[in-house]
């Protein structure tokens, strides 16, 4: 198995905490991205203790964001405090969608910059780096309002590289014209790569439409190719939010990630 | 009644040609976006006497693209005849997604490139421009490998302004972070600017989500304004799928979409 295959714990939301650690544990997996929903119900300091007692690395805590909540701040230092606490360096953010009833998509963009300016200085005291998730922008209204990787490198830039980095994942960028551009121009930026397909017909709603890798038609090794010839040489997590692998047997999903991981990533 | 309202004949898919005419006439319009399909089950001289007869303006044909298919280009040199024969100066051109088990997006859009080049001349020969339509990236894999005005613009630009422009939809390019510069750049090759709401959730393959104005979050005086800074005074193009408006008699939809279009566009 590749050294860089991290398992996103959304991949496989019919276990819960314990169970997803016992089945990444026995398929040889040593490293996870984890949500901060499994965690909390699980318990932060017991999920802490659970992955660190099994030798998992956390490669990242999802997620921050969603800037348009009014209590986003403090819930957003709590995010921070909980990757720290999990002994992650990567929080990831989703910006969120436009506030109710509102059309000013502008303003809201502003408000993800002036959140981050609060933010970022408290996450870089405790070792955490901010990292900017561009949503595919069929997410812009309801989800992210950050909706290409130049968009969120833009934002990136505002701050100091151990404050801000930016998360690519294939998933949300693979349309774009100039995501190879981009992704030469994120550099160092890159705090995190994530991976999975993308199929059609799309759901309703979208959210749970996530392909396998090779299920669909992103060029998944050439973009692994463009984001290593910057330099990244961390984890690649796989991260599918998709309802019939949801529905699927744990243990099955995980040989099928690994598998196709080696076929259509590495 | 703005003077520049133009009605989409796929707004109102319940009408057939001959009663999409009544109703327009009933209506006080007087101008419509045709589409092939409804236009060959009428038939083409019969569709262009009908409309030529009840003295509408046909301010574009949907469509032309789909270039990965296999008799692309005889299909489009047809498109540029019913054009012609419809009286109207503007085809516009949904690109089309992948070959069928293709991951090749880059080689899709040179296709598009390169189909258009070997088009553009037939085309304004005949006096139609053919007017490259940028889809949601939402349609990337299997619709429109065009997925930003920018991106359409560089393909317009290749060739003469009389035979490539741009057609500028709300629907698809509201949530690009570029898409004021994009208007800006885009100047004298816009042909046709359509408009209607983004709507969520989406539904399921995401075709039929399209919102009335005024239902959802695009800032559509916003971008009208952009468009006609650009000196773009031509019509303003309706053109909603939705399976709800489709369902809702014909008369209400047009009621709906003249006072929407007042209360949002105008």
């Amino acid at each position: 198995m590749s050294s860089r295959l991290s398992l996103n714990q959304a991949t496989t939301t019919q276990w819960d905490m314990p169970t997803f650690v016992d089945g990444c544990v026995r398929a040889g997996i040593t490293q996870v991205g984890l949500w901060r929903g499994p965690v909390a119900d699980y318990g932060l300091e017991r999920s802490a203790k659970l992955v660190r007692d099994a030798g998992l690395t956390v490669t990242s805590l999802c997620r921050g964001g969603f800037f348009a909540s009014p209590d986003a701040i403090a819930d957003n230092r709590r995010a921070i405090d909980e990757a720290a606490a999990l002994g992650t360096s990567i929080l990831i953010l989703v910006s969120g969608g436009l506030p109710e009833g509102s059309s000013d998509i502008d303003g809201a963009r502003q408000n993800v910059i002036d959140s981050i300016a609060e933010l970022a200085p408290y996450a870089a005291a405790q070792g955490v780096q901010l990292s900017i998730e561009p949503l595919h922008p069929m997410f812009a209204s309801d989800r992210c309002v950050v909706s290409t990787l130049d968009q969120a490198l833009d934002m990136a830039f505002l701050f100091p590289a151990n404050q801000v980095g930016v998360c690519v994942d294939t998933y949300h960028i693979w349309w774009d014209p100039g995501v190879y551009q981009a992704i030469t121009r994120a550099a160092d930026r890159i705090s995190i790569f994530q991976v999975c397909d993308w199929i059609t017909p799309l759901p309703e709603g979208v959210l749970l439409g996530r392909g396998m890798m090779g299920d669909g038609c992103i060029e998944l090794r050439r973009l692994r190719e463009a984001v290593d010839a910057t330099g990244y040489t961390g984890p690649i997590e796989v991260e599918i939010f998709n309802q019939s692998i949801w529905d699927s047997p744990g243990d099955e999903v995980v040989n099928r990630v690994i598998r196709t991981f080696e076929d259509h990533v590495s």
